[in-house]
Formats: structure tokens, C-alpha cells, sequence
């Protein structure tokens, strides 16, 4: 029997995962270690002081801005302070892009401010802005229907996302697509401007940014979120078949590619320094809010992690390595640097985690793995170790998306995995003003803490690697 | 036994409450045609577009804005239109507060700019704003014991309004005197300007405007709303130290009074039609958003209430007046006109009825009653009227607050009721850029116009008066 088949009876028959033989169970063996662990971070640890700091001294951080240049400067000074190994600014080129002054305006039927945000990427609008009619579409096949109809308009794409659920989860990859590609497909119907409706199922009228991208575009129309109350009313207005002209106004503009950083840190090995888990958040976010949900929180996560192991004295066979990406938001140069740089090492990554979805109550972790052989057996290994984290309730294991800064380290093997939270509210917040740091619960944060640290501590130590069944 | 007596023994006996000498109960009398009310409007009726019309044509309607003079002479175009009859303006005399261009920026630790609402009535600032630093305090025992170091600066209220619960309901009327009072308070100690948190309990970096009064303040000094996230973040770096400085600028101003009106409409009564029983909302709004929940919803159930009747061919006794209030957010002048120009009137006012609390699932009636008699007994006579409105879950009946435009007939003890609904989430609305009409339910909205046209019919075609036993 293969051991894939193997696993599968086990699996079916319910019993315990079998570690190497005449060990005891993962989670036997590392219970007091983590035990440990939880307590002492819940106890006390550093996290919220220093998201507060992160957020409200220095605030959004978008890739090429000075606000992210302080904040690296500030996460080497913080690792450099709790004593980590190596700690380092790993170079990376990245896009800068700026906003500037933006704006639109119903014209028709009357008169009315609406808040947008530009989409990341985004060119600009002349300075006296694009005025024009208003044709609203919700999909693709629309778009189609529409036709010539719209040479010369501004396309809304006003496709709502579905609530979040229980069953389904938030559907915001079903729906993103319009705000990453809307400007391609308006462009190619003439359209000169293109509005997509905010990614979120709740709004307060707030606008949602995030990438866009042009992709093979003939033309580079100017692209941007609107939030959901202003796209439904140029949508009602529409279907009773009122005439809707809007002007809108951006100083978008790209400043070509800048220098930036990925920062490093490391608690060393003590058998085996040259086998690495990463543990990593990322540093930059959008320039609205804090970006404390996306991503600050994350990066504090991986931060203090490391900062409670060591405070601990605890030193695991294989080096733990902080890294707090630069540039996820628009372009995942620091990721994409990262495995360049890395290269020769990464088969000795023996796991990769991310923390970017937000700060919620911890749930567990997703495993994603090129080799599905060696992701199923890693679930089912995940699923062993995280009994461990009985006490803060994040013991759930899936396959699935880990984090968007691990996928070039994808096609390398290394094993990716995503720290996992309660996502019912976190498109609320996501790329706005209203990502800020009060939205976070200091507990949820010091949970988050404790489940990275633990996880990064028993990957770093355990008999075998993730993912290979006996080794 | 007085009357009280007889029904404080008979309410803790559970019996029902008797009607006069051989009357069926209320609730039985009136099954029938209640029913036919309920399921007539549940199947059809205008009110949902009524809404659109007025909140997407016309939008957000300031006392003495031209926007709310289209909404006047719409509201009495479709009045008109449903066949209503002695459909009138009342002239009433109101302010009208100009906004203009506001903004607040931070100027230290960091360059950001914050979000804001200057509160209705409030001057504006000096061309160049006001430029100094803020001192933060929760209430006004923390504003005494700043004493002498408010003089110069700008004191911001950061008192953030508890959630809200099943057991305590809102807490808006406890947290609301910081934005009403504040800039007074504030004055009283030297202060330049005043900051107040929103009023509310989730913000997603809304900024909520409202009232305020300068009283008998010696000098009027500049007020404005900020977002409670922003509240927040100035708070923090207060606590941790930090200077914080802030420019403000607005262009507000009080442009005097100017004519508005009353839009008034009836169904003659039968029999007794110098009698009458008010239903009503107040068509006015802040002028942000559109004023969907607050009022536009009110007025639409009023008006929609009265339409639903008209078409079933139900002529109660007495008269029902819809009476759609001006002027409610900042003065209250449509209130108190009415109850001047129609003072000889308002003993045979059997009562009135108010729908200002946006519009959610309802779930009954409160009642305010001058005479706490005439209250208790009335309160007992609802509980049996509403049971009627089994069918759309609004039979409970509350002793309180009924609506504002309500107060000035007040005194001359017109009975005053409420239409009360779910409202945990209506302060997220309340005097916002998102009080738009998609935050609506439609189902919410009929029925509401049901429970409306109901109680109005039974209140106006019943045996005795609402808090007269056996009359």
C-alpha cells in the first residue's frame, strides 16, 4: 500500500497519526514545551505596545513611501532590541506609486460628491478630470451585452459580494476580479475610465482601494473603487432609466522602481542552523487607514513570536527566521526577492508561515505544498501538532492558500502555511481608512502570538519534516 | 378601587383589559379589518419606490435647503396624486446652517489628515482654520480637572458610546450631551475649539454630525464630529505623551430664517372628524447621505400607511392627518408650529403617532403620556390593540419616550406614541454619509407601514379615547 493509501485507511479509520517509530505522538512530546509557550505569552508579551506604535507613529506604509522606510527602520530597532540573531534589511526594488489628489462628482442627475479611492497602479485622469457618461454593468457577460455601448463612457462594475457565511466563508476571491481586471476589459469596449464597486459586504460608506492591473491593455484607462452606497445608486438610477454623468479627478501617477527591504531576524538552530522555518507577516499596506489588520498585526505576530521563544530560552534544533515582507500589497517583489536570494536554501526551508488575515480569533492553519502527496500527509501531521493548541482554540488544520508572499517559494517545495482566523468581519476593513488598530482585540492578538510561536517552535524541532511521512 | 387600582389588580391577574359594557375586546372588534390591512399591504404598495424617489432624486434635506423644498413639493405632488384630501404646506419658519468646505488635519506627531463633520449649528472657523493643540478629556469631570491647561486649546470628548445590548438597548441619549453641550462646556474653559467622538457604537470611519447648543456660552466657539477612530488615535497619543496638534477649518454659517413647511394630508373621518389622530415622520435630514432611515422611512410609512387605507375604501370615525414634520434635526420648529396653529385643536387630537427611528423589523408601540394615568391605562389598551399585529411580530407595548416632533403637544396631553423597531444597529446610520436607502430593507418597510396603518385605524374608529378607561 502507497503511503498516500496508507494514510487514507488511517485517516478513515480514525486513528492516531503515527510519528517515527517507538516516538511518542507530536503532540506527547511537545505538550510542556507548549504548554509553556501559551502561558507565558498570554501572561505577558509585547505585541500590542508595539502594534500601537507601528500604526499610530507611523501609520500606512505603502511600497516606496517614507512612512514604510521608518517602519522598517523601526522593525530592525525593535529585533535588534529583544536581541535576535542576524537581524538584517534584505534589499528589494519596488514600485512607487502615489495617489495625490483624487476625487468624483455625480453631474447628472444632480449634483453630489461621492468617496472613491484610486486603485493601486492606477494612471491618472488629465487635471481637469474625465467627465462622462455612467454605464453600469455587474459581470463580464454584461459587459458583452453592452457593447459599443460603451465607447466613450465610464464602466461601473457593480458586482456586489455576497455576504460572508458560515458554509461559504467571504467571497472575496469570487469577487476581486473586477477590481484587478476591470480597467482591461472597459478599455477594450472604449470605455475611458472604469469604476468598480468597494470589495466588501458591509460598508459605512467607505471605499475600498487595492491592485489593479492592465495586464495586455491597448489602453491604460483610469481605474477606481467607489464605495458600495454610490455604486448601488448609480445602479438604481440606471434601471429607472435616469441619465448618470459623473467627473472624475486622480493625480494617480507611477514614480518607476525604488529601493525597499525585507527585514530578517533569526533565533538559530541548535542542531541544525541551516534548516529554516520562516515566520513572516508583511511590513508595507496601502496608504489609507494603518493597515493594521493587513498587515501590521501579522508582522507583530511573527515578531513577538520569535521575541517569547527567546525571552523562553528556547532554542530549537533548526533556526527560526522572522521575515517582514515588503511590497505583498502591489507586486510581491519582497516575496519573489526573497526566493531569488534564498534560493540554494530553500530546500532546506522546511516551512514557511504567514500570518495575513488580519487579527481575528485564531482558528487554526491552512498547508499548501506543490507535491499533494506531501500535502496530505503534512494536514494530517498539522492536524497532530495543533492539539497543541487546545487551550487557545486554534487546533483546525486545512489544505489550502497560505499567504500571498510564500507562493514563489511555492514551486521551490517548501511547505507554506497560513495562520487562520475568523474572517466573518475582515473585508469591513480591508485596504480603507477604517483599518486601524483599535479594530483589534489585544487578546485575539496575543492568541495569534502564542499559536505562531508554538507551531514555529515544534516544525523547527520535530523528528521529521512537514509533509514527509517517516523521515 | 380607583381606575389605577382596578388596573394595577387586574394587570397582575393576567385577566385581559375590559373594553366599555358589552364590547367585544379590542382585539376582536378589530380582527377582521386589521387583517384585511396587514395582507393588502404585505401584497402590494408603493412605499419602497416612494423611498428611492425621494432619497436617490432628491437626496439629503437640510432645514431651509432647496433639497428639502423639492422633497416638500414632491411629498405633496404624491399626496395629491393618492387622492388624499385638504393636502396642504404649513408654513413654518426654520434656520438655515450652511456647512461649506470643512476639514481637520493633523499637524504633529505626523501630517494626516482625520475625518469629519462640523455639528449642525456651529460656527465656522478664521479662512486659515484654527491651529492648536488638543487636550482630550471622556466627560466633564475630566474637563474640570483640566482646568486652566483647556485655555488656548482645542478640547476633544473622546466618550465612546457603549454597544448595544439586549438588556440596556442604545446608549445614544447617555453619550449624546458631548456633541450637544460640549462646544459650551468647552468655551466655559478657554478652549478655541471642540472635537466630540461620534456618536456611535461601530464606526467604519464614518463621521456622524448632529445638534449642537451654545446656550448661554459667553463666546461660540467652532465644534465638529470626528471619526471615533480617529477619536481614538488622538486619544492614545495622549495617553502615551505625544503632542498633538490639529488644524481646523470650516466655512459654516447661519444664514438665518428662512420658510419651510409642514406637508399636511388627511382621510376625513366618518363620523367624528373634527377628531384626529396624527401619523408622522419629519422629512427633513442632516445634510450628508440621504436621510434614508432618518426620516425619510418615516414619512414614506406615514404617507404609504394613510395611501393603503384610502385604497381599501376604510373611512374610520375620526380623521387621519399625516403630518410630515420640517425642520426636526436642528430646531423642531415644524413641531412646535403645528402645535401653535392648530392649539384650539389639540383636545380632540386623540393622539399622534411618530415613526423616527429609521426602519428595521418593528416590534410595537411606546407610548408618552403627560398624565401618568391616562398613561398607564393607555398602555394597557395598546398591549390589547396590538395584538393585531401578531402577524408582523410588533405587539409589544412600551411606557416612554414616543418621538420629538411630538413634545410640543405634549403638554397639552395629546396622547403620543412611538413606532419602535430593532434598533441595534441604527446609530451606525444615524446622521451619516451611509444613511442611504439600500441599508433598507423593504420587508422591514412594509411592514412598518402595516403596523402604522393598523394602530391608526383602530385609534380612530375605536368606542372611547387612547387612556380614557371606559369612555
Amino acid at each position: 500500500m502507497s503511503r498516500v493509501g496508507t494514510l487514507i485507511v488511517l485517516l478513515i479509520l480514525g486513528s492516531p497519526v503515527p510519528s517515527a517509530a517507538d516516538e511518542p505522538a507530536l503532540s506527547e512530546r511537545y505538550a510542556a514545551v507548549s504548554e509553556q509557550i501559551i502561558e507565558a505569552t498570554l501572561e505577558r508579551n509585547n505585541a500590542w505596545d508595539r502594534l500601537v506604535e507601528l500604526c499610530d507613529d507611523i501609520g500606512h506604509r505603502l511600497s516606496g513611501s517614507e512612512s514604510l522606510n521608518q517602519a522598517i527602520a523601526w522593525a530592525l530597532a525593535v529585533l535588534e532590541r529583544d536581541g535576535h540573531e542576524a537581524v538584517r534589511a534584505e534589499p528589494v526594488q519596488v514600485p512607487r506609486w502615489v495617489r495625490g489628489q483624487e476625487s468624483i462628482a455625480l453631474v447628472e442627475p444632480r449634483p453630489q460628491a461621492l468617496r472613491m479611492l484610486g486603485l493601486g497602479g492606477s494612471v491618472g485622469t488629465p487635471p481637469e478630470g474625465i467627465t462622462a457618461e455612467v454605464e453600469v454593468v455587474r459581470n463580464e457577460e454584461e459587459l458583452e451585452e453592452l457593447g459599443e455601448a460603451a465607447r466613450g463612457k465610464i464602466v461601473l462594475f457593480d458586482n456586489p459580494m455576497p455576504p460572508y457565511t458560515e458554509t461559504h466563508g467571504t467571497q472575496y476571491g469570487r469577487t476581486v476580479r473586477f477590481r484587478v481586471h476591470g480597467a482591461r476589459l472597459a478599455a477594450a469596449h472604449g470605455a475611458v475610465a472604469v469604476l468598480v464597486r468597494s470589495v466588501t459586504d458591509y460598508s459605512l460608506y467607505t471605499a475600498h482601494t487595492g491592485a489593479m492591473k492592465y495586464g495586455d491593455a491597448e489602453r491604460r484607462i483610469p481605474a477606481a473603487a467607489i464605495a458600495t452606497e454610490d455604486s448601488a445608486l448609480i445602479a438604481r438610477l440606471r434601471t429607472r432609466g435616469r441619465r448618470v454623468v459623473v467627473t472624475l479627478k486622480m493625480e494617480a501617477r507611477d514614480e518607476g522602481m525604488v529601493p525597499s527591504a525585507n527585514v530578517v531576524a533569526e533565533l538559530r538552530g541548535s542542531a541544525l542552523p541551516e534548516e529554516v522555518v520562516v515566520i513572516s507577516g508583511h511590513l508595507d499596506s496601502w496608504d489609507v487607514g494603518q493597515g493594521a489588520h493587513d498587515d501590521a498585526s501579522g508582522c507583530v505576530m511573527a515578531m513577538e513570536a520569535l521575541s517569547v521563544l527567546r525571552r523562553l530560552n528556547l532554542r530549537p534544533k533548526r533556526t527560526i527566521r522572522v521575515v517582514l515582507w515588503t511590497n505583498e500589497e502591489n507586486g510581491l517583489g519582497g516575496g519573489r526577492q526573497y526566493a531569488q536570494a534564498h534560493e540554494s536554501e530553500l530546500p532546506n526551508h522546511v516551512a514557511a508561515i504567514e500570518a495575513d488575515t488580519g487579527c481575528f480569533a485564531p482558528q487554526g492553519f491552512s498547508l499548501d505544498h506543490a507535491d499533494a502527496t506531501q500535502r496530505a500527509i503534512g494536514v494530517a501531521q498539522l492536524t497532530e501538532i495543533l492539539k497543541l493548541l487546545a487551550p487557545i482554540e486554534a487546533t483546525r488544520a486545512w489544505s489550502g492558500f497560505a499567504g500571498a508572499d510564500l507562493i514563489p517559494m511555492g514551486s521551490h517545495g517548501v511547505p507554506r502555511l497560513g495562520l487562520r482566523m475568523d474572517r466573518s468581519t475582515y473585508f469591513r476593513y480591508h485596504h480603507t481608512h477604517a483599518d486601524t488598530v483599535e479594530k483589534i482585540n489585544p487578546a485575539h492578538l496575543t492568541k495569534n502570538v502564542a499559536a505562531m510561536a508554538v507551531l514555529a517552535y515544534v516544525l523547527a524541532d520535530m523528528p521529521g519534516r512537514l509533509g514527509n511521512w517517516a523521515e
